[in-house]
């Protein structure tokens, strides 16, 4: 009896997966895969918890990779839902739920098909699964430790396919050849604390934060390379804290993310955005301070062997012939980029990390379809 | 016996008046101002206690009127404190406890003012003394219900002084003729949340609300007026609570206090306010909604027979011309201007709020004759 791709992205929905809480999802699909033939070895590392599981020789000549995470991000406005956010019920013909587009229906489909491909006719070969519960988080103990596992215990994947959602509206017209980089930048202004009635002897940051966010967020960054989409800033958000209606604050602190592209680098962008708070700084009399976090630079995968082979079955299953993307978010290919060649591809993902998050059921099948045939074809 | 101001101050510094709580001021007062001849009657209102004491004749040509608060502020830092906050205990010259300064002293000084001067030379006329549990807190039951009170008894005031420390630091150097009007301004910006990543899917209320607080503050109302210092606008928060640095979040906060001079009304302020949350939220294709809270408007008592009276009396006593002011925060003036011409004069309140609050002995006794000078010239 096939493995139902569902009923497992349902279970794993079920398990409330915030990053770092493992919330059951790992363990599930321990057993679940255990179960099917897979070596299962539990790669945890600092809070983080991860899954790595092998069908197959250890150093077999060819070997098939997925990566994904089972982690979620939190639920936003949870008044706002309709639906339970770990309910997994299905409606109309979607599943909702926290993760249940990012990514808990993409691990439930390369684990189904990997499953059954095994299970059915052998491969010459082996299949990895390197599954993180960090990629919504730090990502530091995430797929970073499970490669680094891989590296001291000499086990490897030939190339990978990260299960990600890579379509923006119709399912099969597009995957992932690399990422833009992501930074980010985190602000404390700081001035002196006073009553806002005699402000001279204050000195309020706000307005100098004001400033600067407004400064940041107006530049028009670039207007896209060969193969990328313009570079993008976004004001994530900006805190205070000050619940008095008569007290100017002494501090306040905002946070910006950068996704960037291949005409620029972190380094540039730290030294940018560090110039424009010191002068906003300066001209405001108030104090600045700014730390900078790099996700990852950006990185592009050339087309070739592996971009065909899931393109092919892309099309196959869809009538559609993907579009070589490398829009959207950081994910875990970063770093499986250092270790094989390396691709994206998963169903749509209009509704991950919003409100109401939710998966056509129709997609999961056929993103177990798409999966399967991948392993076909590699194996052939 | 001439009546101790200084004793009076102790006593009241010991009763735990902390707003709305009573706690025993009022009761005092009320005791210590019928043995002096005084007609008494509580006003109380809501949980808010307040005291309306007369001496002379209801509808009298001259009536003489006094107003003060006899609630206090919390002790904030309990520990902080090196003397009793309730104790009244005197050090090198000064009296400590929590109201010591704002305005238990005021308040016994010119009930001890008041009590010798009717019981030395009655005048012609009428002496009034309006006090109130209700200043430092929502102050809507309190000398507001006082003068709701006198407007249905028929009770009036001809002119009033209220009692508030005025004085930055030395005694006589400034009185009060009028306030800055005050008011809140609450913003909400509301976008669509989303993936960082994917800017174009969500639609991201900071870069709005950045704007809107830099084109608010960086406006100059004005340059000040004949009697007011220049209007001032601070932006007190901007919250956001957004924890994740891959969320675009959908909405975001902000409070912006104004304190205005005579050339603008709440009215003015509010609708600029409003236009010009409109148009940058027109902008940047996002929601805005804004409320309002008014404290009070701008008001000023023009330099007259009344600032003359008691900027004779403070030079006579102290050597020092006050300066007529209008800076600082609200007081109940705001309320007692709709009654009658009105202006504010007290000792130095360098301490008042703070930990260790404390009056110099030696300014309550300056002060009771102040107000004695002030009662006799008014009366000649
Ligand atoms: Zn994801
Ligand atoms: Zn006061």
């Amino acid at each position: 009896m096939p493995t139902d791709p569902v009923a497992l992205t349902a279970d794993l929905v079920r398990c409330p997966s915030i990053t770092p809480e493992e919330g059951g999802a790992l363990v599930l699909l321990e057993d679940v895969l255990t179960k099917g033939g897979f070596t299962c070895t539990r790669v945890d590392r600092g809070k983080v918890s991860n899954l790595y599981a092998r069908w197959g020789r250890q150093g077999a000549n060819r070997t098939f990779g997925f990566n994904g995470h089972t982690d979620v991000v939190p639920l936003g406005d949870e008044a706002a839902w309709t639906m339970p956010p770990f309910g997994a019920e299905i409606k109309d013909g979607y599943l909702y739920g926290r993760g249940s587009t990012d990514m808990k229906s993409g691990v439930a489909a390369f684990a189904a098909a990997a499953i059954d491909f095994v299970n059915g006719t052998p491969p010459d070969g082996a299949v990895v699964l390197a599954i993180t519960g960090d990629e919504e988080g730090d990502a530091v103990d995430g797929t970073t430790a499970l490669l680094d596992w891989m590296a001291t215990n000499n086990e490897a994947m030939t190339v990978c396919l990260v299960g990600e959602p890579t379509c923006p509206d119709i399912m099969g017209e597009a995957m992932k050849i690399g990422r833009r980089g992501s930074m980010t930048a985190f602000f404390t202004m700081t001035g002196l604390q006073g009553h806002a009635a005699y402000p001279h002897r204050a000195k309020n940051p706000m307005p100098a934060m004001a400033r600067l966010m407004d400064v940041l967020s107006s530049r028009m960054l670039d207007k896209g390379t060969a193969h990328f989409d313009p570079s993008s800033l976004q004001v994530l958000t900006i805190d205070t804290g000050n619940p008095a209606t008569n007290v100017i604050p002494s501090q306040t602190k905002a946070t910006v993310n950068i996704r960037f592209n291949d005409s620029h680098t972190s380094a540039d962008l730290t030294a940018w955005m560090q110039d424009t708070a010191d002068q906003v700084a300066a001209d405001f009399g108030v104090k600045v301070t700014m730390q900078i976090k790099v996700s990852g630079e950006s990185f592009v995968t050339p087309p070739g062997d592996l971009s065909d082979l899931v393109g092919k079955a892309v099309a196959a299953e869809t009538g559609r012939q993907p579009e070589l993307s490398t829009t959207g978010g950081t994910s875990d290919a970063r770093f499986v980029k250092h270790h094989c060649p390396v691709v994206e591809f998963g169903l749509v993902g209009k509704t991950m990390h919003q409100v109401d998050e939710r998966v056509a059921v129709e997609q999961i099948e056929q993103l177990k379809a798409i999966y399967t045939r991948v392993l076909q074809d590699y194996f052939a």
